[in-house]
């Protein structure tokens, strides 16, 4: 129940033969994707090196209808994009893909990650004369590629000179006139994964979306990877001085669908492993335990399985909530979170329940989460969080707030716990938290916002 | 994951006080009844005597917005409705509620159910000279209110001697030009509730609508009941032999939301009794139960807790369906269910799995969830079914498709385990339904559709 | 550049052939009726007994797009309907064409005029039973249909008694299963002729909707006829005493479409002999005459013709003010005459100007052009309105307003001269009038808005 | 009746006082330039140094309404634009104002004209690095501008290297953090005028703009001058060696509004000369002279004051006119020309007609004008053109189509009758043209369309 974003989910796709609708399977598998963007949907199809972009605000599904399709459904190449946006810059000039012509003619770019550096080279890139029409960084990267690439040289051999300019974190998909690019960031902060259909290649920012079109996971793209796609083949670039995967744990804990695996790790099974480890972490006698939906659902699984303890289902999520808007006064009567989630009195009436959520970032979700638990009968209300507590920023695209609003930045736990309203409240350790990737590997993973360290810091 | 559907949800207050906008609590209630009707939405007002009404097709936050609403701020009463139509009369003129003026001046009205002998009225009304706009039986009521109501009698006098034409299942929501009224069939076999909140006065379909505008249940309008309110009380009408609930077991089932309480039995108790009898009743070595969301999950939930098998998550349902499109040749390859359901193949692999769901119909959706689960890698899939099998129409509003489209009306159980490639299939016996009310109680519900007898024929 | 509104504009056609498409030539033909309403269109099709109907508010453009006209390009009949709406109800409910259903199946209802006895007949038929979904007098007709029409009978006779109950002015389009339907009432005080395009048969509000779609004039419906259509053929049924035609003269002045030939006698002729009669009765010496666009601008030659002063163009109309909206305080600055009219400063400036218009009603309108005006230089302005005085009410669909806001009937002329700024101002006499149309006919034709003496009183 | 386009219209203010809302009047403003763009819409204002743009496909009636305006209430300074694409491309992209940010901050640019050598600077920017969003030439401006700027120096001091890189047609209006910038091309190509209202200062591209919001008139802005606006004062810069205007001829033939003064010329005058020179040139006997509407009305009256034949209207221009589609088989049969213009019989039935019109570009929609006169029982139709005959390409923002498709390349002018179907035809001679303007002023006039000798060439 987590009210951070992260900023966007890719899907490209190279359709070799005549009867695959790339734009058909590229809003199918966006689709898909959703959870990974709500404020702005787009396609970009190539077709014989025209490439034509139909991008607005909105939902895959109030973006895209069988007219908008129907005018697409030609074409070889095609990336989409969905996207929320950190900054509030919810504009439709902000929308994804971003189409430019440049002097190697035209390019179509979707980005998924944050610049850290954006700033920096945005005023580097107007100072030697560059203009901007929008805010966001992918107008960066498209300056910077127009800037290096020489007519001489393939977009291959130019994108490692961008990205060395590049901080952060950045899965791409980029169409030029006769081929399709992915990139992802040395580090790779982010997931992208590359996947066939038939004769079609296919990336996408998680397997979740592979699915649907029946397509077939091949592997991960490597951190620092190159992989251009044209008719005649695949050519796969792999950095000279490869890096190890430092993936953000807080894909497998609430970003990433739970269907989804990556980097060889199942999302669902790091979060049944961080609720084994809640539970042998904090363990409290109780009569049931049951998720905050969506995130927190699995892991309570994981819980009950260690403890014991009945699984259950203590809330039901409102699917249909759509654009929400305000009615001054009366609004503040109705609070959001009461919008979006009913309690199951059955469940919880009279009960000991402990409650399993993602995370806590200002204390006002989790407070009225558990003022509705208490309203219903709840004897007791214990709540775990499957993520050590936010205290410091990320610099990769999640919108974690200032320390000032981070209620961890302002209060021991037990006092947050009170301020809440829980009887217990636990957080996965840094520690524990090794186990829900594997050991090894985590001391690569990027836990910046828990840690304070970052990997390329 | 049945594929049918029930007519509509009702909602109607009356607020005495200046403070309270009725279209907007109504609003608010509204989206929590979206589940029981997604093809239409409408809100009527009666402000001072002059009823505005606002409706259109779509989900509620597609018909209501801010301006909307702001212009319906004014008014001591309000009816909204949400509606699917049985008959795929989807139209404009067919969104509720009606607003008519007839010889006692206007008239707005919201009904959940359906008029089983509406064409013979219908008929009737139109010899009698009757014209109609739409094609829905409610205009039927209206018309039936016009005809029978006498200048000097109250709606409350009136109602009595409608109710003897009207067959079938009604809930009716009434303003006129200075009371609300609500109304019940004689058998009770669609819910409807009162409330309070504050001064204000509530009828709502379910529960569920209450807690979001901080509503107490009062108690469930009885079989035959009008109540009518206005601004100097409440006036309760039983009828001179009340009838028994034969309310619709399917509701506890399937149509209502789990945190309903109807006719003083919880909707999630009912569900979990269901798993339990499944369990008890058709027992199977497996690995993990689940169910199929959402209306099997709960059920899934007795399930596991009967028969100490793991509960775990089995589906990711994607939220996002909106209007959904065809797209031609393409369409035919990406299966409708794939779109809304994603298999966690991390529950599934390897695992025999019982998997839990309302109902049958035609049986190609569980034939495509059970192949899902087998693509997945289960290696065995034994369903398990928490209503006894469809076998005969519903005359009450819900759609069941004609006979020779009902697969149990086909073929024995045995053969539809084949046909849709369980290993095993289960449904709730008649006999263990009873457990599912009250034994006593059963006898007098509606379970019509597997039964073969109705209450009223 | 009055804003009085008429109520409506009508078009209908059978199309035998295969390859006419009935609604593509109502939209058409609607289109060059859409002077006749703005407020909202609609086109019933019957296309094999079965009538379906898309209407909303707004402009044929905004209603109609290739989209829904292409889910009504099968059909044998269509009537299409444009509106404004005199009482201000805008409401889609009050769209036409009206469908309803009632005892001898399907019928759609498209009606120009006003039923002056309305009110009375629905208070009539709601002690009789009747619901009523809208304000419009169109409901009335329908409900009085439904009422006389017996089993064994054809509309053709029903008719007949209906009309007996109507008072007022009313033209009907009507679709039952197998027929259109065309009534013109007693007096025949609203437009309606017939015409041909192959072996399509067509009805018209006016003859300027002919042409577009090359068809060819017939003749006009006459008062009291009814002709229904029929694949079998054509029935012209015309009333047992038939009266004289008592057309509206301010459809010759004001409504019609200079373009048209109503009941015989060309709009334009009556415009131009408008002009003349203003040149002879009120002659002053300046140096040009123009009219106010649209209306006045035919009068305007006439009057240039008969007095030998130079006819010129004095105002540009804009010719793209859409929905006009409100900006609160800066509104008041911006006068909506301003937004609409410009003057053409060389035509004006330093010169003696006559202008002619179509009529005064509260004054303001005039003031402000006069203002224009005078701004822009005009020496003298002489203003000469092509109608005599509105001082009494229409009862037949002319929107004028009470007696204590028309100015005529607040001041003698050379006070409304005085007030509106002209130099010197003219109307048309009523002895003059006569003129416009022929001598022996005037005495007939409908100028109850002049005279106060009204046909049927 | 032109099928031709100019590129745009243009309007600007800086409301120092804080009760002029500038987005409000010029929003007024563009509504009276709607002539010179239906295609797309926009306003930027700057509030204090922020600048925000509202832009969309559409006239200014669908892309503007009091939502819109109320959000851009606030701010110093305004530009806004219409458009008409000349190539086709009406994407939402190129809509303007044109935002951007650069090293100096944000800029928003409105554009009129066309920059003739832009596609030769848009490589050599592409060649520089520079990136393009959109297909249009004000993109390749802003890129000059952020390349020239130097960040000492001010805007003004930027422009003049800027325009040295600039070729062909262009008005300027640029709103920088604390400035609005008016920038007319060296040659005066497209027209430009600065007026003031109260203590606000504003530009538009013709005067027709003014009146609405009540602003006087100062004076054009000289050929190649820029011209600044601060709260400081205004600034204008004149060229070291300014040029003569070269302003367009076509401008007071045909793209502006009759009622606007041009370059101190007023457009009405110049139309009535042209009528006046077309009668002395080909002088026939008549009994009737009209225009095509709307821009041959004004020439007609000139031909018929010369002529002494009575001057008269022939046609209706329909004048709800909007997003036109096309129903495939169907529409063939329903000429264009035939929605828009409806003929007066009355004005043209048995006689010889002298109908003028302002050019003919490929021939099809005069000889469709011809074909309605003659189906209405003219008996001589003489068509008269106020300009000479297309037959070289324009440089500077009107689109021209090739010569291949220009039938004055294709036949002599006594063809061109014949083909047309004309008894006579006579097109302004180059010689009359002269007096048009006025002589000596002729010389310096872009007449290029016709005579093929264009000043900067």
């Amino acid at each position: 129940m987590s009210d951070l974003h992260e900023e966007c989910g890719l899907f490209g796709i190279y359709g070799p033969e005549n009867d695959v609708n790339v734009a058909w399977y590229t809003y199918n598998a966006l689709f898909q994707l959703q959870h990974r963007g709500q404020s702005s949907a787009g396609i970009a199809v190539n077709n014989d090196g025209d490439i034509t972009c139909h991008k607005d605000l909105g939902l895959v599904d109030d973006v895209f209808n069988a007219e908008v399709l129907g005018k697409m459904s030609e074409g070889q190449f095609a990336i989409g994009h969905v996207r929320y946006a950190t900054n509030g810059a919810e504009t439709r000039e902000n929308a994804h893909p971003l189409v430019i012509k440049y002097h190697n003619g035209p390019l179509a770019l979707a980005h998924n990650g944050a610049i850290s550096n954006a700033d920096k080279l945005r005023k580097e890139l107007e100072d030697g004369g560059a203009i901007f029409q929008s805010t966001n960084d992918t107008e960066v990267i498209a300056h910077l590629i127009a800037r290096e690439r020489k007519e001489t040289e393939s977009i291959e051999e130019t994108m490692p000179r961008v990205m060395k300019y590049l901080e952060g974190a950045y899965c791409l998909l980029i169409l030029t006139k006769h081929k399709m690019i992915a990139v992802r960031d040395p580090y790779g902060f982010r997931p992208l994964c590359m996947a066939k259909a038939g004769k079609s290649v296919i990336f996408s920012s998680e397997t979740c979306a592979l699915d649907v079109i029946k397509a077939k996971f091949v592997r991960d793209v490597a951190p620092g990877e190159i992989i251009s796609v044209t008719k005649n083949g695949i050519n796969e670039i792999m950095p000279e001085n490869p890096g190890k995967s430092h993936i953000c744990v807080f894909e497998y804990i609430y970003n990433a669908r739970p269907d989804s695996v990556i980097d060889g790790r199942s999302v669902y099974k790091a979060r049944i492993r961080a609720g084994i480890e809640l539970a042998k972490q904090y363990p409290v006698d109780a009569d049931i335990v049951f998720g905050v939906p969506d995130s927190g659902s699995v892991a309570s699984i994981g819980y009950a399985h260690e403890s014991g303890i009945k699984h259950g289902i203590g809330f039901i999520k409102n699917r249909y909530v759509g654009r929400t808007f305000i009615m001054e006064t009366q609004d503040q009567r109705i609070e959001a979170v009461r919008k979006k989630l009913s309690v199951l009195t059955d469940t919880v009436k009279g009960k000991r329940v402990i409650v399993v959520d993602d995370s806590i970032v200002r204390g006002t979700t989790s407070m009225q989460i558990i003022n509705l638990l208490r309203e219903a009968g709840a004897k007791e209300v214990h709540m775990r969080i499957s993520y050590p507590p936010f205290m410091h920023p990320c610099y990769y695209g999640t919108d974690i707030p200032s320390q000032d609003a981070l209620i961890a930045c302002q209060m021991p736990i037990d006092e947050i716990a009170k301020t809440i309203g829980a009887d217990s409240l636990g957080f996965l350790s840094m520690e524990s938290l090794k186990t829900v990737l594997k050991n090894d590997e985590l001391e690569e993973a990027c836990k910046g916002c828990a840690s304070g360290v970052y990997p390329d810091r």
